[in-house]
């Protein structure tokens, strides 16, 4: 028998593994409602003002100009396309030269991840998270920090712990700004806090910004490029949520480093870079017209259409008795809801009531205990309005059905 | 300053900077014309016929249905074309559930070899090899042991060599076939005889067939799978030389394993693909028009072009007295060609010859020593009959003019 990577058998519950034996016991009669994970991709109503981007890859495409190998990084007029569009605003702008294109925020991820590791090294993560850095981390052999997300103060990050959890051997800390799965969306004031800490601890701030800009209720986005000053910043993003083509699987890895921090970070980049694949040529020709273009009609729909769809799950979810968002999200395409599960017969954790909810109502949440948040669910609202309503019906029917 | 990871700032000279620091000293006065590192699909030549593989990807990215993230391992009709085409005159059929799409061949080998790593163990590469090999084990920590290709037996597998460089800790053997950088295409006989080998050894062959079918002059293409009853195989492949999209970025990692012996390895594999990111969703969707339809026309001017430049350029490199190219390719896009040193004034080595070479000529060849082999070059003949003719007609200007 062949031998194998121990850091790949060795790993644990993977949140597909959760997803598939969930899905495995979905309700025969009904129509499954998925809420467990995200790709909004797949609504129609999303799709409005949309066809340009259709026609940029088309257009790549027809040329025949893109057949061949892109260069390692990305082509310049790409990476200059994404270079502009993270520089809008800040004040540390970000040169085509410090940015990569990847095969979506994935490979950001693991390129980053790969990076920075070295033997007994440890990184920040945020708790709940989003499991690909685990993940990452776990196969670039880092030892993994959970430092929580404050329900009570608006999903911010509790500072004094990253600053009790960091050591010598800390590597960086991720921050997910909107984030996911909280749908928090941090102000200045806290984004500086969170700066001035890595500053402190001499950690760069590994920002995942991928739903940069998805933002409703009147909140703003800020990028922590702001911030650049004070700590290093490695920017993760793609064109996956905003311009809702993860199928396209382009994203970007981007250094704003003003004091030059990060010199052997961008060296260890580029030489990994150079021995990984990349994004396809043709979908990177695609990139100037889908990113630097405004596109009102289509990020003002879907703006529209995410909120309509978030403050209708809000208001039904916080009608049921068992049920509770302590924080509306501001941002993103999640909400964390937590379960009184005293409240429910033959339900005594999320991921019982995440196998009895499809099983009867044919509804995937996420059990929050995988993201690290017991008895919490994660629910997913980038999906039609119509379709939310539905969804809610069911869960309201089946929380009241179980109800002590 | 940020940490980094060992493995890739110990990194040694890539084959990227060899190429830079040549491409950097090019005669300003001539046109360049590369030799060295190789994309052929940048030449109209290679066009006829080729418009269909376009339009199926147009049509997909036109339907709008492949916007959304594929599943971990690819679409299933995309993997069961490819298992489809890896089976066609194979007993050992490959199944769709056997075949994980890759972002290029490149994907498909960090994948391959992430799987297979464990401390301690070493991995057998072909010498003179493909680099990316090498990176990618360093960047797993894989040990890498080097057996020899023999040009005297039409570069033929040592595998003698191959038996005693074997230890417990051996993971696998690299066979590339048809041969990168050599241009060797292996019988049937030589063939099973690895896989004999590799049955000794109790190891997989990693079967390198990204030149699949491009061969020439009468020689015939054995996929290595025909011989998986004696020793597992596990397939790379890719879109990137026989369809000439390199740019496209798809591949393909397959598993041939009528014993059952790579079991663990097809788990790690998937655990692995459970959090990568694969090829883009359109362009798998283009796949199975691609692979599944003959597009007669286009592989028949392919390879008629190739071997009009092979041909030319293996009289051209023999009227050259310094130079030798002891075996003709009858596969692949590229040949090995010795350079007698004693007889060049001012050149010791393949280093000095192509460094002169472009200073004076313009002509980018890979020196030898980057793949494994001092005082031979390495030369691209995928590019048009034309240009072929303009660059040998300035090499051998060069030889000329430096011969002793």
């Amino acid at each position: 028998m062949a031998k194998c990577n121990p850091r790949l058998s060795a790993n644990k519950t993977s949140i597909r593994g959760v997803v598939g034996e969930l899905l495995g016991m979905t309700n025969p009669d009904m129509p499954l409602i998925s809420l467990g994970v995200g790709d909004a991709a797949s609504f129609s109503c999303f799709r409005k003002g949309k066809a340009d981007f259709n026609e940029a890859l088309i257009d790549a495409v027809s040329s025949s100009m893109f057949d061949c190998y892109p260069p390692s990084y990305g082509f310049p007029f790409a990476r200059r396309a994404v270079a502009e569009y993270l520089s809008k605003g800040v004040s540390h702008g970000i040169s085509e030269g410090d940015v990569y294109l990847t095969v979506g925020g994935t490979q950001a991820i693991q390129v980053c991840l790969t990076v920075l590791a070295s033997p007994g090294c440890n990184l920040l993560l945020p708790r709940p998270g989003f499991p690909p850095y685990e993940a990452a981390a776990e196969l670039a052999g880092i030892e993994i920090r959970f430092y929580d997300l404050v329900p009570s103060r608006d999903w911010e990050v509790n500072l004094s712990q990253v600053q009790s959890l960091a050591d010598e051997n800390t590597i960086g800390m991720v921050v997910i700004n909107p984030n996911n799965p909280c749908g928090a969306v941090y102000s200045s004031t806290h984004l500086q806090e969170i700066a001035e800490t890595a500053r402190d601890l001499n950690i760069p701030v590994i920002a995942d910004e991928v739903y940069g800009h998805l933002v409703f209720g009147g909140s703003r986005f800020v990028p922590l490029a702001s911030y650049a000053h004070l700590a290093p910043v490695i920017i993760i993003g793609a064109l996956s949520k905003r311009w809702m083509l993860p199928g396209w699987r382009m994203g970007w890895l981007a250094l704003c480093d003003p004091c030059g921090t990060l010199k052997q970070v961008k060296i260890a980049t580029e030489m990994l870079m150079n021995v990984t694949s990349g994004p396809a040529s043709t979908i990177q020709a695609a990139v100037p017209r889908i990113i630097s273009d405004t596109h009102e009609e289509f990020h003002r729909n879907v703006l529209t259409v995410l909120e309509t769809s978030l403050n209708l799950l809000y208001s039904r979810i916080n009608q049921i008795e068992v049920l509770q968002c302590h924080s509306k999200p501001r941002g993103s395409m999640f909400m964390m809801v937590e379960v009184n599960t005293t409240l429910l017969y033959g339900i005594e954790n999320d991921m019982d009531f995440a196998k009895e909810l499809i099983r009867e109502e044919s509804i995937l949440v996420m059990p929050g205990s995988i993201i690290g948040l017991k008895n919490w669910v994660r629910i997913f609202f980038g999906i039609s309005p119509e379709l939310l309503i539905e969804a809610c019906d069911r869960i309201q029917a089946f929380c009241k059905r179980r109800q002590i």
